[in-house]
């Protein structure tokens, strides 16, 4: 069990995801404003665990705060909550996590519940969300085992694995699942520049649970796709609008172009709370810019020309028809995608109440 | 002027790739075999530059020859030919530059040539083979730039620049004729990991011409293409068949997919001498497959975590039907490329008889 993320005592323990493969080092969050550092940071990364992360900052607020009315902690709230929300704009999942810890809190103000009680029920809440993120992908890794080949090599990018979630992955949970379930898997793990969260995280997570692991720069995807090497790709989400169009991490774009020029089918695995109804197309997803001392500098040395520009979007758009199938924990979507993530939305609204 | 490579009284010059753009410093190679481990070691590389090294190795191990006699010189010659051929697999340049000097050192011999006059003759072509791969290329810019945009931004991958050349370069070659004729071009630069040659190479001598140019990495392509922000893609090559398909550095056939996604031309830039009448098509080309290490490792720190594979191989072949034009210093080839290619092979070979 890789400890992505956890609630301890004295504040959430992140495993320093920038310092792997290397080193294996925690870093305990002591407040809400060091969790927004740690997910500014990507100490922690990948939708699902910054989801989390942004439930227990705002559960760590809650209980921290010295206010002693409910208007005052009313006000923290506020604070803390767009404090978390602006770390990160691309992953809908921060504001999901964010979002199920404040409506809780808005139904107990609203109550007028105990201030004590408030925060016992927000941090529970927040545990709960971390042990419902590894039960829903271990359902979800059994929908996508189906989908994988029996016997061959599977392509990821970036990671959606154990260390983008609280535990298990998407993506890289259905590949676990298949496993499980027999198949012969061995996987090629895109090295996902400039972050490297191929090379670092996927290749470190699987060659730990002694999964098969091939290492490849970005850029050699489709050389093995023209050798018919790749069987499937598999990726997570960042965010997944209405009609099916998936954020995820740049050059997943490419990817799934690369598999539909080779008949290769292309899924995405990610939890049904990456499906944003909210965002009609994928022209309506925030793409991040993130810093260019990220490809400028490899262990802190400078390795690019002075004087030369540099681009840095953090996240792509791939078009809901590049895209076999999307895998949720309620099961496989596919196209038209509009119409299966609706009816979907009602079976998970339904469930919920239920 | 970038001198990539120069002939010396006391060798080969080289300007050491390996280390920019950190460093700029040379590296002199006293005897062929010095020679063949700079092109080993790709201290220089570049279909061009090497093919030009290539001569210049054979030439130089005929210059610094003790032989007495031709039989003497004759097996010499042989094992400095050997040895530079087996440097590298992929780039037919290579093959092409020995082959000159060793074709005229076996018209030579034939002819009983005093060894003082072989080495003089053999020395002289290599020099004029330096000359002639400049010269070319202006020739070749020239006809290329016709083909860019008037305005906009231009993405090439590797580095097909005067750096791979004995100056000027095939795919900036055009660039720069272009912007030459007044064109308002930028040059988009894919990192090409793992060598980094697109971020090394190709940024720090555009920069040096005060080109503009932004460093992307490998993955970013799509999605730039995806902004419409890209107007045109260029790249060189390593070895064209006689039915077009080109081989040319890792992530080339990707870019090409990408391009026929996005309606955006892909064209190749290579003098003549890369193509291989010999080779039919892309499947008998060779794939160089390189030391793991160039993945694992940046700056001698080890970045990968342990018992996870490694894949590197060095070039992929586009097919011919991803390739817009092929543009060479005898004008401009087109699909049919084997009617092309063959036609223009006879016009190349009255040029050189004339």
């Amino acid at each position: 069990m890789i400890p992505t993320l956890q609630w301890t005592p004295e504040g959430v323990s992140f495993l320093d995801q920038t310092k792997l493969p290397q080193e294996e080092t925690y870093l305990l969050a002591r407040n809400y404003r060091e969790v927004a550092d740690v997910i500014r940071n990507m100490v922690v990364r990948g939708a699902m665990a910054i989801g989390v992360s942004g439930a227990m900052g705002v559960a760590l607020g809650i209980d921290q705060s010295t206010a002693t009315t409910l208007p005052e902690l009313n006000a923290e709230v506020q604070v803390i909550c767009e404090t978390l929300a602006k770390t990160r704009p691309t992953a809908v999942n921060l504001f999901w996590g964010i979002a199920q810890i404040r409506d809780l809190y808005t139904k107990l103000e609203a109550a007028n519940t105990s201030i004590p009680e408030i925060k016992a029920q927000c941090v529970a809440l927040a545990q709960t969300l971390y042990d419902e993120d590894i039960a829903n992908l271990k359902v979800l890794g059994a929908y996508g085992a189906e989908l994988l080949p029996k016997e061959g090599t599977v392509l990821t990018h970036c990671n959606a694995g154990a260390l983008a979630a609280c535990g298990y992955g998407s993506a890289l949970g259905v590949i676990r699942a298949a496993i499980e379930a027999g198949h012969k898997i061995d996987v090629f793990a895109d090295e996902t520049r400039p972050f490297n969260q191929g090379m670092r995280l996927t290749a470190w997570e699987l060659v730990k649970d002694n999964i098969p692991t091939t290492l490849i720069c970005d850029n050699m995807a489709g050389y093995f796709m023209g050798q018919g090497r790749i069987k499937a790709a598999i990726v997570g989400a960042d965010r997944i609008a209405a009609n099916g169009d998936t954020a995820n991490k740049i050059g997943t774009y490419s990817v799934a172009i690369l598999c539909k020029e080779h008949g290769i089918p292309f899924y995405v695995a990610a939890p049904f709370n990456t499906i944003d109804l909210a965002t009609l197309s994928g022209k309506d997803i925030p793409i991040e810019e993130r810093a260019a001392r990220e490809v400028t500098h490899v262990n802190g040395i400078q390795v690019t020309p002075d004087g030369v520009g540099i681009a840095n979007p953090a996240f792509d758009v791939t078009p809901a028809r590049y895209i076999t199938a999307i895998i949720t924990e309620h099961g496989v979507l596919r196209a038209p995608f509009e119409e299966s993530i609706a009816a979907m939305a009602k079976i998970a609204a339904a469930k919920k109440r239920a």
